[in-house]
């Protein structure tokens, strides 16, 4: 499950993240750069500001887009309720970018409201939608530790040199190297220091933030091995990937909601258990009258799949309620959500009917909310 | 369109193509190795076959497979159709498993059926499903000219070489670098001899055939930009990319189907014509009685829609043959293959009630078809 993590910063360090969102998006070969393009209806960009967002540890979110880019950006904010995001504009290369970010916490000119200076920032790309904790945590304490580290991953193709004639020159080792993706994470006053004092040259051209680390504060960057899916939306197909990708999570993730009665905490914690092993699950113990903002932080995380196990007669209600935050939480309903009510019936003098009652209830409902692409089903389980 | 090609092999050389498919897929994740993946209901490693086999000037296709899937790879052959293959048993190693392959037009000991030995070899990957004659054809004129050559990409990511202590040494200029991808072509004698020189090391631990031509022949490369479709299945994601990327081509691609007669003829070219800046269009002239081999080469190039532009007065007839066709040809009808008739009715004495009951006999047809998936629409057009 996608829920926001409950941990502390690894280390204990403050931790704050940047995401230079300004590119243009050549390569992907349409109108709209790619951080913007949606996938399941929702853009790119949301997807990344979300994978930071959800860890508690991090602070600020820092999305630095082109001018033009400012308002839409804006939009995305509002509509799928990001939380911790600052908003920035970018200069004309990745690293002028990126160098805006930084400023945010450090220059009382560029913002009017300073916000607090991290000691490890992180720098990510908007167009990277699935990186995870682990992976995020890992990076951020090799910096701690390094003053600078980052991602890697083993070369897919063979590295060629040319010659000057479009001849092949020398072909690298493909062992010897690797990638270097995102995510990076940095001391901030490393990162910033290099940003201070690299060229203009630096600037135009470059687009490694651990080579500026290197060159101008002798900082030998941690690489950190990575996982595959840290890969860049780059070209159109990765687009399609990215949204193949997104599907098949939607089903493989279930919230299971019980409400807080002892026999039912443990076949909420029972079912989760037995579930595991195929699908991502997290499993919540909550009044869902509450309105609990951990269950909203679930549905924003695109969670497609519920399970509510209850004791009470009225599960119709429950169910409701829940259609309700779905409808409310502005989330795309382009794939069916499956909301099971389980009734578990525990009372000495239980009886079918009554529960048979409920069902009915339960499918009439159904019929409706069908037409929303939300499926609803029920099921009663009686025991003496 | 995505028939086979009519032109000659490109500065008059004979060709032929190795492709190495003896891959475990390891990345991928899966126990299936991912050329023999299917994707759209077909095997990655046919839709490379079938690039290189619809290519007029490529005499034979070796396919260079584990002892274990030639079994499998024979009933691919079979299945799809595939006539230019010849299946070799690989070696441990890709670097073996290209060397077995050249060996078949080589070596009398090796096969029971020598080749005839091409001038200029391609060498390809079973896990790119996209390559266009195009690049093909500018890989194996520049090997003609240069003994090697072989299709590169921009790099991606920055790559980096790291340390002993696994910190950053020094990363590469991104615009100094390329990515080494296939096709790659040789003149047969340069790798052959690059092949039967190198090291028991080179043949274990090598990838790069551009390599082994510089070391073994000093023959230099031409590098030749390559599109960006030439890209390798290499995880899962892009498994997804090349459905979705299939999956879009099946509804851009469109045949249209003319008898001989002039007045149909030009009809027949001002349609493509007018379609050519939206999809891919094939127009040919044909009586499909004849059974012709070019529309077989179409159908299995998994074209999914047809329009037949007659004028004649059973048309039926036309549109029974081309779905009887559609069936025997064994591609997976997953996807609706859309049929449309048009009947131009020429006549001086055209009347409506004949065109009408034709349009009602395709529609009754229509209805059978449908249940296999194939979407058979009448349009009729009188003018005097």
């Amino acid at each position: 499950m996608e829920g926001g993590s409950r941990g502390a910063a690894p280390g204990g360090v403050s931790v704050s993240a940047v995401l230079p969102a300004g590119g243009s998006g050549e390569r992907l070969g349409g109108a709209t750069p790619k951080q913007f393009c949606a996938v399941q209806g929702r853009p790119l960009v949301s997807y990344a500001v979300r994978a930071m967002e959800r860890i508690s540890w991090i602070s600020d979110v820092i999305v630095v887009v082109s001018p033009e880019n400012i308002e839409t950006m804006k939009t995305i904010i509002e509509k799928y309720g990001h939380k911790k995001v600052t908003v920035v504009e970018g200069g004309i290369t990745r690293h002028r970018s990126i160098f805006n970010g930084l400023k945010v916490f450090a220059e009382n000119e560029f913002s009017s409201n300073l916000l607090q200076k991290p000691e490890v920032v992180i720098i990510h790309d908007a167009v990277r939608p699935f990186v995870e904790e682990d992976i995020v945590s890992k990076v951020v304490m090799a910096a701690k530790e390094h003053g600078a580290a980052g991602a890697i991953r083993p070369l897919v193709s063979t590295v060629i040199a040319s010659a000057a004639d479009g001849c092949l020159d020398h072909s690298l080792e493909r062992a010897r190297y690797r990638a270097s993706e995102m995510p990076q994470a940095f001391l901030f006053d490393i990162i910033y220091e290099a940003y201070q004092q690299c060229t203009d040259y630096d600037l135009d051209y470059g687009t490694e933030c651990l080579h500026l680390a290197l060159k101008y504060c002798k900082t030998n960057a941690k690489l950190v091995e990575g996982t595959a899916d840290l890969w860049k939306v780059t070209y159109k197909r990765d687009l399609y990937a990215a949204e193949s990708i997104i599907k098949d999570n939607l089903s493989q993730q279930v919230c299971v909601i019980t409400n807080v009665k002892e026999t039912l905490a443990q076949v909420g914690f029972l079912l989760p258990e037995s579930l595991k092993s195929q699908i991502k699950v997290e499993a919540i113990s909550i009044s869902l009258s509450k309105n609990d903002s951990h269950l909203q932080n679930i549905i924003s995380g695109q969670c497609y799949n519920f399970v509510c196990v209850n004791d009470k007669r009225c599960v119709i209600q429950e169910i409701q309620e829940l259609v309700d935050m779905l409808e409310k939480s502005n989330i795309p309903l382009l794939y069916p959500v499956v909301l099971i009510s389980v009734h578990l019936d525990v009372s000495e003098n239980n009886s079918f009917s009554t529960g048979m009652e409920d069902l009915t209830t339960i499918k009439k409902f159904a019929r409706e909310t069908k037409k929303k692409n939300i499926l609803v089903y029920g099921l009663l389980i009686q025991y003496k």
